[in-house]
């Protein structure tokens, strides 16, 4: 197995207080699949109402377990998730496929469901034959565990080379009556659009039609996770799934565009925005964590892919990681999205400070203080097309030997 | 000024031997406009009758340099050319266009021809106003210095963080006469297409009529510089020209199928690629070179995208790097591609050796031997992806610690 590496600079103070969610219970468990010495295998049980959404790697070579997902999501409900880290079970052929089968039939066993309410998901190296048998053991054992507190645990038994346990919660409310969310997320190499994330499951109790639902997760996502990237690459398993298991006692919500759903649609954002960024934190070898603001463009779509281009730019990336100001990359990088730009109407701010406007350098130009700026952990850059109203925020983390030790070693 | 790194390890034995080419005149100066101690400046002459091509960056915010030459191409005519080393005078807004202006005027002076027949490329540091008057300084002095050899010390001059001068020669016929070819070229970082080498600059004596060299030049360029990448990143300044003096004494070529250019076409597109190759083989931090070829894609332009979706992969190219046989990670740049794939028709071949068909590992699959290649300087990468004729190669290099070197500290 791969050491641990050494906690991101990045990381928060400690994992958040995630409360219970009516209709969610969850266990853990060491089973071996790849990974010793640690649990690499979560159960969640979700209460048979529980209506369910997922968005998925655009990889047109998905795993089979993303494939599972993609057909039983037609069908709106779960009642279970089962999720392996050490192993991805992508690119193995028919035996994946079979894998897959073989494990949501035990774990449907169990819950007493069909198989198409239990949605899973693997990470972790491609391309190997996994142990489906080993998963299929500890399920009996699992089930009888199953506990409704242990978000903790859970985040810590679907993490590869992560750092840091990532989690989220919050509390609102849908017409008055109190609901909570809570999430877990991993990471940490292979993130990029579209999907960024490896893996993410967000649960609340609020009654949610599935495809409302869903329409709120796409609109979610479109702002966080695929607003993200750490190399550019992206999984044959991005995973992002919520479930609602609707025991909060709220009317169900059947209308996107009911007004009651405002609160809850602010804080979900809120939330994915919250465990994207946390994922970007603990991006493989991550030393700055960098905000890439980009406004005056044709369009918010246009907006995004250059902050993307200069996200995924390995020259703008290796320069925040030498603390380098050297905002002539980051040009390079406005020029090569395919984006419409003016070279002389271009503005680049850093650590919020003016640096370039109009097509070239500021007339008294001080380096000082955005050298400083570049020294910290938390890295701004703005940039102003000056051609129309697209804006876009985009987060990444700078390319530093980190990631060359991390992922040049990742089998051994 | 920037040590130099230790020469790369893949390296060619020697700068090869380049005659005089009839019609073509060079000098270089020390003209210290950022380095010191070393040949930063190139002049050029060319015989009046030359005929010019030209391939520039695509990037929408190119150098003023490159917004002049595109201009000056028109006129199909080319007397001069003048390359700098060290400040790429891009994004320097008016400041950097009246600096062009300065410095074409200057040599065109000297050369007793109109401005619009001097071409000039300027590499570097992006973003920093450019002294001029050290150029337009050193000019009388390299004109009166000019010589029909000095081949290795013109591709020493427009160096930046190469560690080696790149250069290439080939002889060849057209309808009988013997032609000859000489190019240089240097890199290293930002390189991908479209375009791929920052600078590159080739000579004949063959007399070519302006728009079927410029059709050679993009049909040359379309299977060399635009197939190579050494970070996906695209400069500001990237240009491929090609001058033909018309000194051979062969009749003039005025048409594209002209058969007697089929000797020529060859060698042409065999120097484009040696040129091509040699920047990726001086990819800053490079340790190994990466052959990828494509087959059974939809399109040649499907193949090629596959291809440089492998050749970009941050996982990809630190697997290389740490000789780790992971072909997940090559079926993983396959599904993020975006061009069509099915994940159980690929078959994925690593020296040759085949490691993975019909959407799994081969069975009895001896990572021994593929191990063994992945030790090598020179690695080879196939990809079948069993859908149609499509074929392409496109050649990368390893990501390294190296890399992270060159670039986390660059302009310091």
């Amino acid at each position: 197995m791969t050491a641990l590496s050494p906690l991101s600079p990045l990381a928060p103070g400690k994992f958040p207080e995630i409360p219970a969610i009516a209709g969610v219970r969850l266990a853990v468990a060491d089973a071996a699949v790849h990974y010793r010495g640690r649990t690499d295998l979560l159960l969640v049980e979700l209460h048979s109402a529980t209506t369910v959404a997922g968005v998925f790697t655009r990889s047109l070579t998905a795993s089979a377990a993303v494939d599972w997902c993609r057909e039983a999501l037609a069908g709106g409900l779960a009642r279970g998730l089962l999720v392996n880290s050490g192993n991805s079970n992508a690119f193995t052929g028919k035996r994946g496929v079979a894998a897959v089968g073989r494990t949501v039939q035990a774990a449907a066993g169990l819950l007493a469901c069909p198989s198409g309410n239990v949605f899973v998901a693997s990470t972790g190296v491609i391309g190997e034959p996994m142990a489906d048998h080993k998963i299929t053991d500890a399920l009996p054992g699992m089930y009888a565990g199953l506990s409704d507190r242990g978000w903790e645990a859970a985040a810590r038994a679907i993490m590869t080379t992560d750092t840091f346990p990532k989690g989220a919660a919050a509390d609102t409310r849908i017409g008055g009556v109190a609901v909570t969310l809570g999430g877990i997320a991993k990471g940490s190499g292979m993130i990029a659009p579209d999907m960024a994330t490896m893996l993410s499951f967000v649960f609340t109790d609020a009654a949610i039609a599935a495809p409302v639902l869903q329409e709120l997760l796409n609109q979610g996502c479109a702002a966080s996770f695929n607003c993200i990237t750490v190399d550019s690459d992206t999984s044959t398993s991005d995973t992002l799934m919520l479930f609602a298991t609707g025991r909060a006692g709220n009317a169900e919500i059947t209308a996107l565009d009911d007004p009651r759903l405002q609160d809850f649609r602010a804080a979900l954002n809120a939330l994915l925005v919250d465990l994207a960024c946390q994922v970007v934190r603990d991006g493989e070898g991550a030393g700055k964590f960098i905000t890439i603001t980009v406004s005056g463009a044709d369009s918010h779509r246009a907006a995004r892919v250059v902050g993307l281009a200069i996200a995924n730019s390995p020259l703008v990336k290796t320069a925040v990681a030498g603390a380098d100001a050297n905002w002539g990359r980051i040009v390079m990088a406005v020029g090569k999205s395919g984006e419409r730009a003016d070279r002389d109407r271009l503005a680049i701010r850093i650590g919020g400070i003016l640096v370039a406007a109009e097509g070239m350098v500021v007339d008294g130009y001080d380096e000082a203080p955005v050298a400083d700026h570049m020294k910290g952990l938390e890295i701004d850059i703005g940039v102003d097309l000056g051609l129309g109203d697209g804006r876009a925020t985009v987060w990444t983390c700078d390319l530093t030997h980190g990631y060359i030790d991390i992922n040049a070693d990742y089998r051994s």
